[in-house]
């Protein structure tokens, strides 16, 4: 019993015997906040929800998970490692403190990163009068896109005979609207441009403003596209489906990639 | 047994002796959202604590209350009716709806609105170099002051005769680190200027970075400074305390400036 305990704490109990039993699962989850000043800034509405489902659904399959979380409201899943942040800069630097330590089996980029920094936010709250005088001569400028630069150093791009981790990005993208086997093939398009843009080895594409797909709803829906040797692997997740239940189709679309 | 649980359904049970029994107040809660683009957006980091505590006090005080809240991952204090907004100009619009139905006893103005507003944000999510390119150049002016535009039409401004509302407003105020007398003292002066300049009849103060107060802190404590004749009262509600006993502490002391 006091043996079946011990297994089970260290996470090589029953779920031992499954893919992901002994992996190390690296995930980022929530928004990232650009400050103005100390009381107002820049970031969008992602609660956290897909990266919290895919962290808890990852360490339920014997994965040892540690989830790099911007600010939400949300409970730490069950045996998952949190660190948290509150920036793209210090997101981009937790991450690379988990990968400077050993390669991760599969690192899942969820968080919505603010993609705008800017050079010197005020150091006190403004004035309403101060804030909108300064707003246009902020040193508003793009933040480095963490994905990218991470497999560059960690993943693909890492020196030959390297230990490597794997990349899993996620991307929100925008679709006009139209036939759906036209906006799967579109889709499928910018999600490709994408994979290989940054260096990933599967990137999970959905719509913006699709029903029942993204921030706001509590279910999900979209394709997972995986490098496949020169080719790229489609695989297609649905019709929306609850956010904890697409975490578990999409390890098992990842561990059919392997 | 009967007649007793429909005295409590209509809120007529023992809190009716109380000096909020058949009140009316409205409260506003929350952080409020400028929109970029449809997935970014300048915001703060509210989390509608004190408003939530301050709605929930009163209804159990036997007090009608209506809480008009910005986004939250807050649960509806019971018995409490809420009216969910997203922007400024949203939360105006149920302030004054509310208002126009008829006079509140105390119109608590917790939220945090932001001041600032865009003139035509972007109907489509930007790629990063757009949203580059248009940040500076977005028509980012000043949001409408609400406190002052609501105590104008339906409280002190409101027509000699009219039935009106009593307004108290809710101001974080930045003031430099110093003896705690003198930090008081300025917290007042700064309180009395806007409590005159938006109209309103109370006002609750506190100073931004004070340890154990504000947007991220599970307490609260400050200075009520409540019209009283031509001169104006002060009352301190001492060290932070939770936000739920600060609420009840915040009734007493606009129950005794009636």
């Amino acid at each position: 019993l006091i043996v079946a305990a011990a297994l089970a704490r260290l996470g090589v109990g029953p779920a031992s015997r499954g893919p992901w039993a002994g992996k190390r699962v690296l995930v980022s989850a929530g928004p990232t906040r650009t400050y103005i000043d100390p009381v107002r800034f820049v970031t969008n509405a992602s609660t956290g929800a897909m990266g919290f489902a895919l962290a808890d659904a990852a360490q339920r399959a014997g994965a040892s998970v540690t989830l790099v979380a911007g600010p939400v409201e949300l409970v730490t899943p069950a045996g998952v490692r949190r660190v948290d942040v509150e920036t793209a800069a210090e997101m981009q630097a937790a991450l690379e403190n988990e990968l400077s330590q050993g390669p991760c089996d599969w690192v899942a980029m969820v968080a919505a990163v603010q993609d705008l920094e800017i050079d010197g936010g005020a150091a006190r709250k403004l004035e309403k009068a101060e804030l909108l005088a300064t707003l246009p001569t902020l040193g508003w400028r793009a933040a480095p896109d963490i994905l990218a630069a991470l497999t560059a150093r960690f993943g693909r791009g890492a020196a030959p005979g390297a230990p490597r981790s794997r990349f899993l990005g996620f991307a929100a993208q925008t679709v006009e609207d139209g036939p759906e086997d036209r906006l799967q093939q579109e889709l499928i398009r910018l999600g490709s441009v994408k994979l290989r843009a940054k260096g990933a080895d599967a990137i999970f594409v959905n719509r913006v403003g699709a029903p029942g797909v993204g921030f706001a709803s509590a279910t999900n829906a979209g394709l997972l596209l995986a490098r496949d040797g020169d080719a790229i692997a489609v695989r297609a997740s649905g019709p929306p489906i609850a956010k904890a239940a697409l975490a578990a189709w999409l390890l098992d679309a990842l561990a059919a990639t392997s």
